[in-house]
């Protein structure tokens, strides 16, 4: 049997469907199987049971019966996590919120939207790009991530150094506790007083509740967008035009670097013919404001990367072209798989400063370990990206490039950096949470998280490190209790 | 004996002698006189010793001793919080920051400043101004109001319409635990990953432990700045032109609407000779941003007003012409000394689109309980500031103020607002919590804090509400210990 051998799963769904009705349970092995891992592919573990609740009061009953059965809960959204976060445990409930997909009220006078997690983040926009406004925080992923996930994993995207994360946009939260209990946190207005729940639950991956119903704040849709393609010679050269735009008083909506490596891929695979193949490196830039503001930011901009070296710029304004640009940064991750047959990335973050630095002695770990290191990253906030490209059907592989990829984390907290952009911590991280925060840190946020989880049913294992080192023993683990799990 | 009859204050006061230095340690009756209250004069508690500590390492060695010894401590900046936060309890340790003055580094190219808790706001601005830099948030009282008490308080000001208030300006913290306990809760990069306990710290009044180091973000200072002054003759008409100005996409640096009450004080008092007697209001708009785009919006600014029927407008684009606009607005607490022996101010926030009816019905709530109430406020964020004029040297008066008080915030509450927009709980709002939390989301609250402070020593009963109806009781407690304390 694949599940926990003492608990009778048979009278747990009968239960379930009880709760949520029929349609909203899992538990066959063969539905169960694509629910096993996020999307850090690497790490896999079969949920006992899978439930899809489609209301606050569905989820509080479900999450209520798991507390009082003291069976452990772990919150999916569309499971495109990249660090674990929703990586079942073994003997769990999956609680999946696919089903919870409606926008539930539109304020436009507040500038606000209230919506269910499982919506997607890409139809808050669609819904409010009529009245003139968006959503600000822009994962790659956001045509398929929902907005729990988002919340969970304090989630970013190209547009996060003008905008802000995840956490800067929801003002609200309903939020079923882990003993079922439904709480409301932050609000419709700003200001709140007492302690700032809501922004302590953003980014609690999973471990504090399930957050319901979200109110997110709406920006109104920029008047004029135009993005500039800058090529160099150097990814030096392209983080100095990067320094001294900042420098310059100038806020881009974004900025990404891609890596020589990095564009000979995309080149081969989406063909953009925008970025030539023999630069060092190649810097987008996109202006957002005011017509006549982003005139003039595109000018001084243009200016800047002339004067750190660009061999030559390009400058797109109507959408059809600023789409052909970003095409080839969208669709970097994807295109790895061009150059190798498999890729693991990293997300570190270091102050902006440590740009040539870090990417040099990126490029030297990369050489001492003998991989290759591609980079693509958000270059304006210091969040880098490294792909690190191997061969997984080699044995042992995966768990070499795993080593090289803590090095680099180690190297972004060392010069006063970040472990996590937006990835969040999940399963793959917590081994490195001792690189960033002493015991008492981290145990100050284990008592924290006690009050919301006394049980410790709430996706346990994520985010702090155990005894174990962790990557190697979760798998070990998965592997012990179910053979046929494969890693790929 | 004016402390607590069973401590030997006298040792106590030797053994922190010992830890902070003889300069450092007041406890003579008369020395803790200017202790005794905080901005909110007619609360009154005089500390039972009052410890002014310089560093981190005195700190933690301060509160370590009270610790064991179960002494309640209250932390205090400068003094000038509003709602009593840093009132002090019977037989507390009151531990001033006001020796923890210092700069401790500014860092340019990563836009950040680390500061003591007792720097004062305006010194923040003031040693980075000449780099081109500035620091965002800006209470009224940011001349004397220090960097601690902004933490604890989450304080705003004029410009957290388009800034954010100090919660969205604090990157990092160095934080003593109550039980003496440093812990560092942020960092120097935006994204961390774990609980975001350096969020969960701002604005916990002092609860959860004492910050001492401060890293604050720096803003680029503005290109240009440019204030404008338009008259209405209702109020109505103003709050109109701000949901204009708001729904054209702009989104000024600071909007500000003073009443005729306010806008007469002001005239009697400092003489702007700007500000038209006879409107009804008055609405102050500052734009802020590149040169070009400052006169873009002021443009759009002054076309809204006109359609909304401003009788005239006024714009200032020097600094001394911008502050003399601004002068009438700042000196609007300090003149209603003018209109009335007392006032009592309240700090509630509203939906922006329930500006006019909550403004109508504070005028109606104003003449059923019989006393003028002027209106001051940050009207792009709805975050009003209602003054309620009445004569203190009446008995029962300052009683039935509260209550009027009271109804304004239940009024706020009640279209969907918050009780506090920048003043914080205190001692003075804590029985209007249940207003807006659950006893749920109170208990969660707590039992947050017991985390960090387990023995209830940190600032007790303040921000959450106790069995009794709390300003009375304290202040009758106050009374009954300390006969001498007056109330005014």
């Amino acid at each position: 049997m694949l599940t926990h051998p003492r608990r009778d799963w048979r009278s747990i769904a009968r239960k379930f469907e009880s709760l949520v009705g029929s349609a909203g349970v899992v538990w066959t092995p063969e539905e169960l199987l694509v629910f096993e891992c996020d999307g850090l592919t690497s790490y896999k573990q079969r949920p006992a049971i899978v439930v899809l609740p489609r209301t606050s009061e569905e989820v509080s009953a479900v999450l209520r019966y798991c507390y009082q059965q003291e069976l452990p809960v772990v919150a999916r959204g569309s499971g495109t996590g990249l660090s674990g976060g929703a990586l079942p445990v073994e003997g769990c409930v999956l609680v999946v919120t696919s089903r919870m997909n409606r926008i539930v009220a539109i304020d436009y006078a507040n500038r606000q939207i209230t919506v269910q997690p499982g919506v997607i983040n890409n139809w808050v926009t669609q819904a409010v790009s009529a009245a003139g406004f968006y959503y600000a925080p822009d994962p790659s992923s956001q045509s398929i991530c929902s907005i729990g996930g988002n919340v969970a994993e304090n989630s970013g995207g190209v547009h996060c150094l003008k905008y802000g994360v995840t956490t800067n946009h929801v003002l609200g939260l309903k939020v079923v506790l882990p003993d079922g209990e439904i709480v409301e946190m932050g609000g419709p207005v700003a200001e709140m007083p007492g302690y700032d729940l809501c922004g302590l639950f953003v980014g609690s991956e999973g471990t504090l509740g399930i957050a319901t119903e979200i109110t997110l704040r709406l920006l109104k849709s920029a008047e004029a967008v135009r993005v500039l393609l800058a090529d160099f010679e150097t990814i030096e050269q392209a983080g100095a035009a990067v320094s001294a735009i900042i420098g310059a008083g100038i806020v881009p909506g974004g900025m990404e670097i891609m890596d020589n490596l990095s564009i000979n891929a995309v080149e081969d695979v989406v063909a953009t013919n925008c970025y030539p193949r023999d630069a060092g490196a190649i810097l987008l830039v996109e202006v957002d404001g005011p017509v006549i503001e982003v005139e003039q930011m595109a000018q001084a901009v243009e200016a800047l990367c002339r004067t750190a070296g660009a061999r030559s710029l390009r400058s797109a304004t109507d959408a059809h072209e600023r789409l052909l640009l970003w095409k080839g940064r969208k669709a970097a991750f994807a295109a790895m798989g061009q150059l190798s047959p498999n890729y693991y990335v990293q997300d570190g973050v270091i102050p902006r400063t440590q740009l040539q630095r870090v990417l040099a002695r990126i490029e030297q770990l990369g050489a001492e370990h003998g991989y290759r290191v591609a980079n693509v990253f958000h270059a304006g906030d210091g969040n880098l990206h490294p792909l690190i490209l191997y061969d997984g059907r080699i044995a042992g592989e995966l768990e070499k490039v795993e080593r090289l990829g803590g090095e680099i984390l180690k190297l972004c907290v060392q010069v006063g950096g970040s472990i996590s952009g937006e990835h969040g911590i999940g399963a793959e991280k917590r081994c490195y949470m001792g690189e960033m925060f002493t015991p008492v840190d981290l145990e100050t946020m284990q008592q924290v998280r006690a009050v919301f989880d006394p049980k410790n049913l709430a996706n346990p294992t994520k985010i702090f490190p155990t005894p174990r080192t962790c990557g190697e023993a979760a798998r070990a683990k998965a592997a012990a209790h179910f053979p046929q799990a494969e890693r790929y």
